[in-house]
């Protein structure tokens, strides 16, 4: 199963070694991972995408979150949220073929970003599934394909999310659990090292009830 | 002074963290890294920007390259490459406000992909500067800005280059230097393990001149 988190983290050297050796020791595959700049210069916003058993994901989510790195955690449904990519798609194409790539952007929302005498790039944003289907009409349609290059998934959630958001960016206090709807920290002895628990002890914690109870608060 | 590398990994579990050691080791900050599928099933395509002095690209360059996992290596410069960023910004905004909003999204031809009763999200593709552009515009207009994400950069080489792309796709033994445009692979003792070095023998292997030596083989 595909989970998605968005977490806040600080912007500093080693972040991206420090998550991506979490998910080595947990054995979870990250399927895709975006980092970039946030709504304040010093926090990093991370979508990550990982391919885990429905049980594990409180568990990843609280491993994510007792990094000292971590700001905050967030675990995002595909219902609630807005889920995008971007796609590069470079496609061979001459004076005669160019038309049709032309069109078949347009029914994609594609943008032609580059064109030269024997290619043409595209642009477009989307669904995962709706690039998908963008390469596989172009390649159905016997278009040689050159070069795809594409970021990976971002989530946010939709609707008005402030309270959430900046309460937790505004005081470094606001990591209790009990002034918010965030997941409670774990204790330590509950994250194992060396290899991903088979979850024993949901009861003790069900964060996936916490993030499921936020609602507008502001 | 920024540089920005594009990788054809294996996608393999791992992959992430061996790159993200790779700069630790050589003390070199990841500005922004996208991962995402290329057009191959079976290889990823990684875009990472980093700050490091200009003398110090080659040797980034032949460090990427010498991971096992690395299908090839390409060093883009900002005239050559289209360099695209997708950024989702949220908005407090109520009925009346709306409108105006909706004006500079046209502007900066942003997309509007979620509507509350409260705030909007937009969707906006370009250059880092032009996000920038936006965000700036937005807060200086006294909006509030609820969250941001960005998925840092992805590049992507003008113009036609299929046999380049391919020829390191195509077969494992295209990891010839001498058969290719490519980068000379290092010998191993030219990888320091825990700083990086101040660069003593460019002279050796100058693989930024073998970077811009490219033309259109097709």
């Amino acid at each position: 199963m595909l989970h998605t988190f968005v977490a806040l983290v600080s912007d500093k050297p080693g972040v991206l070694t420090r998550v991506a050796s979490l998910f080595r020791r947990l054995n979870i595959n990250i399927v895709s991972l975006t980092v970039g700049e946030s709504e304040r210069p010093d926090v990093s916003r991370m979508t990550i995408v990982c391919e885990a058993p429905e049980t594990a994901a409180h568990r990843i989510r609280a491993s994510l979150y007792k990094l000292e790195i971590t700001v905050d955690v967030d675990e995002v449904g595909r219902s609630e949220a807005v889920i995008r990519e971007l796609c590069l798609i470079k496609v061979a194409a001459g004076p005669k073929t160019r038309s049709q790539i032309f069109e078949l952007s347009d029914v994609f929302r594609a943008r032609v970003v580059d064109l030269a005498p024997e290619s043409i790039m595209l642009e477009m944003t989307g669904a995962a599934s709706k690039i998908e289907g963008l390469i596989q009409v172009l390649k159905e349609s016997d278009y040689e394909i050159l070069e795809v290059s594409r970021t990976g998934r971002m989530a946010m959630r939709r609707g008005h999310h402030t309270s959430r958001v900046l309460k937790a960016l505004g005081t470094p206090s606001s990591r209790k659990p009990e002034t918010s709807d965030f997941a409670a920290k774990p204790e330590p002895d509950e994250i194992l090292p060396n290899e991903f628990p088979h979850v024993h002890e949901e009861e003790e914690y069900d964060l996936t009830e916490a993030v499921d109870d936020h609602g507008e608060e502001a």
